[in-house]
């Protein structure tokens, strides 16, 4: 291994490489003229006529990139997914990678962004990772414009009775403002509006992101849309956005958002990055019409889920699929030396010390979401990500785990080399696919009552011995069986630094107990959030803001993002 | 006249004409490949570096267009504008036209769009009136990231003593949303930020677009943002964004919606649509970027300042055109029939009635703002913007009161017959900037005091009689002396619908006194907006917002926008 004085960063790399002109990767792609409109020469917005040109070509193989539980110390899920696609175009096969759309909030605030790392990267990143093609902004509008809708009916009279005490819609920014959580709106007397109780999400977390990334199209974005409940009225009978008229504008608000984004990769390969809704109060993937339209145009789509297997391919494979019908044909499980450690119990200032015995010990939360990926009865790969800190002795450690207990597994190298250094899993994955077997199911049915779900999902992609649910919970699951909202998946929210719900038990925590603490309907998106503890819906910023560093070059470029 | 059973809604027509690719557009304007980015089809981004190739060319001419005090009745001051540009270009003169671009707030709001109309609008009229390329949303999330920054200093420990009463920067969306007048953020316990009041304007009211419009370039772009005061420390000295260490960052969300946008007319002419301030706390203009990169690209430059000649010229003469060093060729200054009976004293329900002797009242309005723009020593053309219920009697008497005063004017028909409709004023206007006297000088010097640069705007623009100062206003202007303030321009804020600071004086009032009752300092801007009343900076929504009737077609196309 090479020694260098320093890495170059993603920003540096990325500057770099030169792109091809958006139109000759849309060309590449097959797309006609009219499908696609340039957004500078780098990205461009597909249109939705394509699903109808392709109706009747049959869909790609859909790949999910997933991981064990995160650790500070990083993954490189996105990475991966980027370098797999690239290793599978190297192998001649068409390969569109499919990813979720970065927040501006952890951008200004924590120096890390959301377009995979090093040579294995989505670009422009500078610009993916500010305003892109605007569609967070777009959904930050319509969630403020629908708030702004609600607080209008009140001011006006009130003719849907609701109650302001029990108006559950929250405005949104996509920033991280710890000071917006919790505020008091409408004050100063009888011409500015019912003061009452409010709150910013960031916008990543607003179930219209949620029901953006869930329509299959613009028809079922609006149904979706009208059906999203913001309030309760005086007899605690749900409003909705139908209730209030403004399906219609707030569909118009995101119409040019919902057109899937294509970008490419470090390596050319096509890229739709589209929609990127929190994991856990959300689903944590990337749009439908996205992967949808990736499968219409390639042969394999590679995807991935937000945080562990726990969370994001339990809700790819639960909520996304389903709605989808996709049936994935193979899962990716990415795992580090360093982040298997720290599940060993290594601290963050001692992963770069050999510890071969951390990492065994680690190796227990790799095999439960292996355990997890069986159960779906999916065919997958452990991907082996290699940092350059990793002992030879550490990685042969994770290989002879994998060799000997049977599980397929490659190692990677996709930050440094691209497309180059996931050759190996890229074969692995397709021989999955061509002589794995598949017979996924998921783990529970809709008709499943809502207890017997959370249940199902807890003891078999957790590991708990036993789910308990508040008073709180339990009326609630009572009142939603009586709203006819019992027939809905589920969607956890619960730590995704454990399997358990207590972000300290790392590795493979057994004999724990999951209590669910809150229920919370997303009928638009169409899935009941059950929360296991404080779910985070607005970051803060840290003491010295990763804004701090940015600024833009004498030539207008930006400096200092990553 | 012909008899028609309704006339079509602006988006009705503009659907109707076949646009031209943007690019053949930026071609025709001699942009090279490079220096334009498509957004979509219709709309392109401009890059600076037209300014360095160009730098030696000679500069068109500036052609202000401005208007009576504007009325309920609507006096169609973009329609000119788009309408005169199309003429010019029917004359064989390379026009461009320079507008502000439209906030989303008052689209949702109340019906009536911000993109001329007619056969004289700038096109697509829907995508400019919703997100556009994204600058309006741009701008918002760097007033509310720098928002984010301010109270994150302070939660992390306030180095810079702020004063959390003394927070004057305000947070920002792009809605008419009352209820965010006057909030409290913060709450929620020691781990949620700091308590404190707050507010949110419309983001067309944020510094930030101010200072957006009034940057020559990048370098001054960040030094003026760099400048703005945020809030007043313990000791009551200025904290700016300087101090915070966040100017970078905050140039960074902007570099991109620093490129002004490139549309085109209905007729084809292009149309550079950037920046949209308040025309009361602000100066109501487009960017300076947009129309000196107009000037480099076209022989003559049409443009438009916000409300009356007594705000969005004196503004436009005295604050966009002192900071960018344009002397305007020629003011055009609107008027229309209805208008003028308004301000005669006719209620809008009876403008249909023919009524002669309250256009003859209400002309001495019109007369105040050509003395005023006499003042500035510009040569001007009356247009009289002619609206389907004018009668005939009622256009002869205006256009007789002009020729009796040796006024020049023109008869307009743009909304109906576009550019054709526009020919007298195009005539007229090129024959103003050749044989018209010129002698363009501003009413007041930057080095006179604040109370005196006041007084000259209220007596040779307002026609005021005398000018009153509170006690708080005659503190600040000692104070801002103190910082060193007091050499910058004044921004009136004051009513739009009258010359004096009450609304219900229309037609030309006399004999009265102009009450400043408290200053803003907008030190990034470079100016100290002088308050007269009550100035709205976030408008609400009406009981039946125009939301409401907003859809999307079968084919995803805008529905119901205007």
């Amino acid at each position: 291994m090479t020694t260098k004085t320093r890495w170059k960063t993603d920003l540096e790399i990325a500057k770099e490489i030169k792109l091809k002109r958006i139109q000759e990767i849309a060309q590449e792609l097959g797309l006609l003229e009219e499908e696609f409109e340039p957004y500078g020469h780098y990205k461009a917005k597909i249109s939705l006529d394509v699903m109808k040109r392709l109706a009747s070509k049959p869909d790609g193989k859909v790949i999910l990139v997933t991981a064990i539980n995160p650790t500070p110390a990083g993954e490189g899920k996105s990475t991966v997914t980027v370098g797999l696609g690239q290793a599978l175009n190297k192998l001649g096969k068409k390969a569109i990678v499919a990813m979720r759309e970065p927040s501006l909030g952890p951008t200004m605030g924590v120096k890390g962004g959301a377009t995979g790392g090093g040579y294995s990267q989505v670009l422009p990143m500078d610009e993916i990772n500010l305003h892109f093609t605007g569609d967070l902004h777009a959904i930050t509008t319509a969630t403020n414009a629908l708030a702004a809708f609600i607080d209008n009916h009140i001011h006006q009279g009130n003719e849907l009775r609701i109650d302001v005490r029990r108006i559950v819609w929250k405005r949104a920014v996509d920033l991280n403002d710890r000071a917006l959580r919790r505020v008091i709106v409408g004050l100063g007397g009888p011409t500015q509006g019912v003061p009452r109780e409010d709150g910013f999400d960031i916008t990543v977390a607003s179930e219209i992101m949620a029901v953006f990334c869930l329509a299959k199209d613009l028809t079922d974005l609006k149904e979706r849309l009208s059906r999203m409940v913001v309030a309760y009225n005086v007899d605690k009978q749900p409003v909705t956005v139908g209730d209030l008229g403004v399906e219609g504008a707030l569909t118009l608000l995101l119409k040019d958002a919902f057109k899937p984004n294509l970008v490419q990769t470090a390596e050319h390969t096509p890229a739709l990055v589209h929609g990127g809704p929190f994991a856990n109060i959300a689903h944590g993937c990337n749009s439908i019409i996205a992967t949808k339209m990736a499968q219409k145009l390639g042969e394999y789509v590679v995807t991935e889920a937000g945080f562990g297997a726990d969370l994001g391919a339990e809700k790819f494979l639960h909520i996304k699929a389903r709605f989808a019908g996709i049936e994935p044909a193979a899962v990716v499980i990415v795992a580090t030396v360093r982040a298997l450690k720290m599940h060993g119990g290594v601290s963050k200032q001692e992963l770069s010390v050999e510890n071969v015995d951390a990492l065994r010990r680690g190796l227990s939360n790799l095999q439960k979401h292996i355990e997890t990926i069986q159960a779906f009865g999916l065919p997958f790969v452990v991907a082996l990500n290699r940092f350059i800190t990793d002992a030879d002795q550490e990685i042969e450690t994770l290989l002879s785990f994998c060799r000997d207990h049977h599980y397929p597994v490659a190692l990677t190298e996709v930050w440094e080399k691209g497309g180059e250094g996931g050759m190996e899993l890229a074969e692995k994955v397709l021989d999955m696919i061509e002589h794995g077997t598949n017979q996924f199911a998921p783990l529970y049915d809709l008709h499943d009552p809502l207890p017997d779900k959370i249940r199902k999902i807890a003891h078999a992609v957790y590991g708990a011995q036993a789910v308990e649910f508040s008073t709180k919970a339990q009326k609630q699951m009572a009142q939603f069986a009586e709203y006819g909202w019992d027939r809905l998946p589920v969607c956890m929210a619960k730590t995704q630094y454990s399997l358990s719900d207590d972000p300290q038990k790392l590795g493979r925590p057994t004999g724990f107990a999951i209590t669910v603490r809150e229920l919370k309907p997303s009928i638009g998106a169409g899935f009941i959030v059950a929360l296991t503890g404080d779910v985070m819906t607005m970051p803060g910023l840290p003491k010295e803001p990763a804004a701090l560093k940015m600024d833009i070059d004498e030539r207008g470029q930006a400096i200092g993002l990553f």
